[in-house]
């Protein structure tokens, strides 16, 4: 993917019913009540943000718990996407 | 459990009244009317969290007692839990 | 009490009018309208509390006046508590 | 006075019109008009509050002007008193 | 005048329309559209206020333009008064 | 561009629909819906804003995802533009 | 022009259409699209603001770009002014 996030943000694809991740873990059917799950696509390069040093911790093809009112919704290249703070990321999955 | 909370969060499951707990505690029929209290069931690793070191004081198996409006409530696995931060947890029980 | 506080919180039993408390202090009959006086049940171990170094001042026993609006109330084998930061106690009595 | 503010609070008495203070001050009628002066009656031990050093400069007896809205008010023994913080007095006055 | 602020306070007296200041300034006519225009007559000593070194920087005497809604209105002595934070000094005329 | 921005702020101006950049990215026609694409045609020159050291990241000429509430908007030579603070750019594309 | 704002502030004189500023810019027709767009009149000696260090960044006769609804409107011998926070500067023009 082609964006490139900046700071502690990450680029997320929420995750429907029965997709099969990258990663290859395929979310069962109750998964359409989900919604806060989701793979992170591209994650940015962390540093001083807001005068804090931060590390990221999560990569390209984690599947991820989010905050569901976090972060702003794009469109790219026909798809949509998350773009939020790693912060709002509250777990790994998997 | 597979699910890895990040920073200083932790995942717990609510606790039913007269729930037998991991640790072997039985929660005793009034418990009816505590809704605040739950069990851990993953800790994340504590660390630099928004720029202050946090250390975590909870383990998996602790019954707490924790802020009613705190955390984000997701389902996995066909249960429901809560993903909220350790600030949030008041007191541990037992 | 078999309730462990974390961080800087305390457990707290609202005191009642004309109750002894367990230090030996009768309250006498106006306290009824004194619903702010309470007794320190349990006391969390203080140290870092969200970046800052914190020293407990109360000891179970004290009777406070606490913030009216302060605090988690929580029901215990029955009985009600608060818990609250200890920078909602506003003052020791006695 | 038995009630020991804790951090920096201070306990004040609201003063009435035509009062006169512990430190011999008689307050003129036209302080019906003046209900933001006080005369201060427990002084806490200031320290370490809120990450911040913080040293009293009110003592027992001072006459005071506080804000309006600031502080939580107590009876105690028949008596309405103010726990208030030191950063919400004003001014000293006499 | 009689009273000490605290802090980083200042106790100013509003000007009104071609008032004459203890400075000398004679505030014309049009006066009556600067509500915002005041004389100093109380500085507190400055030093640590909420964790961060004030130095004062407005004298006794100063004409000063101020927020309009800043600060607590007092009556000392049947005169009027604000007490403000200097931080809600905008300039200093004259 | 003859506008300098302050501390972290750029000037962006909002992409339409197949649109052809500076840096040479035609964007499509479902750009319509991308209203938070913009390209960056003045960037300030970082160094400490409100008191933390905030280096640029992003350059003249950058494709840039930016929060859509955020920012100023602003005519210039009868063209639209924003003015934003770098913190509100989420992604540079391309 | 006799007033000194304190700290970060500055004055600054709003600019109407086909104006010609100090520094002898000549602001065109589409100005009364501007209203966002003013002279610098006065400027603070910056310092420690707040607990910060402040540089001041724009100069008397700079024409900046402000915050809409930014700072405090004066008038002073019949001249309106806003006065305002650097911060509160977004850009200088020309």
């Amino acid at each position: 993917m082609n964006v490139k996030p900046l700071g502690d943000r990450v680029v997320i694809k929420r995750l429907e019913a029965e997709e099969k991740t990258k990663s290859g873990i395929v979310l069962p059917g109750q998964a359409k009540e989900q919604p806060q799950m989701a793979e992170i696509v591209a994650v940015g390069p962390g540093g001083v943000v807001d005068g804090k040093e931060i590390t990221m911790e999560v990569k390209v093809g984690d599947v991820v718990i989010f905050s569901k009112y976090a972060g702003t919704e794009i469109k790219y290249e026909g798809e949509e996407y998350t773009i939020l703070s790693q912060r709002d990321i509250l777990a790994i999955v998997g």
